[in-house]
């Protein structure tokens, strides 16, 4: 099993689905495509041919089945690999867990927008001219921070429900989000971001997205160079 | 269980879920919210307190337990109702559908900003002029082509996986969408686009909207008044 993953420090998306096959300990290849997205790279020859959207991350079985989408692969491996409480195992807890995913995958948009991954670099200084300039900013880190809450409550902790689960996975570039660009939060949500940049599996892609030292200028919309 | 939905005439995440749910004849009581997004409206009261989000669909359970998400609740109904095969039975073809939504969840930007679900009104001339204009609306259908063809031409049709599923409940609003703009697309996009909408459970829906007459300024962006 190969998981195709973009840039470690800036691609979010693959980093959600490769801390859930570490985390797990699942076996796979990790198949690192750099961005580069002028029109005769290697990334846009390999991605078109691998990816049906042209994005990562995409797994591909060993006899080419793809799945594309995280929110597809993380059911895919739950159904592939049984033995893992990929998403909790309680019925309620599950569907929660679901429903915070499904939000993740398709909100928060001003925090993705206007705080794009980075893991090598430290904005506090924009952090707290967005913070205090943008409204829906606010109310991204206000929703997080009660979704958080909730499921924390529920669980004890220190993972949204109990142990490490897809959903924690779905939120560990929201961690290195809030982490990179100081945004202020409640003492209950820095705890579970620190809980989450404290993973084994959070932690060996952060290293590896240091060792990266590349820089990406379509994902660098404030730095003009490392 | 009871599902708070919108408008039917504009919501279409909402219609993603009550087709999903009347197509497999599981029982529910439909809750619809009007909208009206004013700060002091029936909506904006009750939206507070049923949803976390704020958003419709939203499903209910008798003893208050709730779902959000349009994939989470396809999730949940389908662990609920193992006897409907809300998703294919065939782990592959399972998986690819699950691909299908997450991309439907959170893609097609251009597709779903620039022509919103609006059963009861026909733009043909605006879609002509958005598809002249909009290249990423072009590139938006060019995707739905491919993934409609793959998944038809792997399954036979009629629906995506042969019969009836969750991947077609996320695509009938699409379906109206390609036909009240009146979008070009190739006769085996047009042949399923019409087998959604000629769907038993797609055309109450649509009954259902018509009889509405209602108008929503904040979903009209083609519109001054019905």
């Amino acid at each position: 099993m190969k998981l195709y993953i973009g840039n470690k420090n800036y691609s979010s998306w693959s980093m959600r689905s490769g801390v859930l096959l570490a985390a797990f300990g699942i076996p796979f290849e990790e198949v690192k495509l750099r961005f580069d997205f002028s029109p005769d790279s290697a990334w846009t020859r390999e991605i078109a041919r691998i990816s049906p959207t042209k994005q990562v991350p995409v797994l591909v079985e060993d006899d080419g089945f793809t799945v594309w989408e995280t929110p597809a692969i993380a059911e895919y491996v739950a159904e592939r690999f049984p033995e893992h409480a990929i998403w909790p195992r309680e019925p309620q807890a599950r569907a929660r867990a679901r429903s915070l995913c499904a939000e993740m995958h398709a909100g928060f948009g001003r925090l993705r927008t206007l705080c794009p991954m980075n893991i090598e670099a430290f904005f506090p200084e924009v952090g707290a001219k967005l913070w205090a300039e943008d409204a829906g900013l606010r109310a991204n880190v206000a929703r997080l921070e009660a979704a958080w809450a909730d499921a924390l409550a529920r669980s004890g902790g220190p993972f949204l429900f109990g142990a490490f689960s897809a959903a924690d996975a779905y939120f560990a570039p929201v961690a290195v989000r809030l982490s990179r660009f100081s945004l202020p939060v409640s003492d209950t949500a820095a705890a579970y971001r620190d809980a989450l940049l404290a993973h084994p599996a959070v932690e060996d892609w952060i290293a590896d997205a240091l060792r990266e030292q590349d820089f990406v200028p379509e994902d660098e919309p404030y730095r003009t160079g490392r």
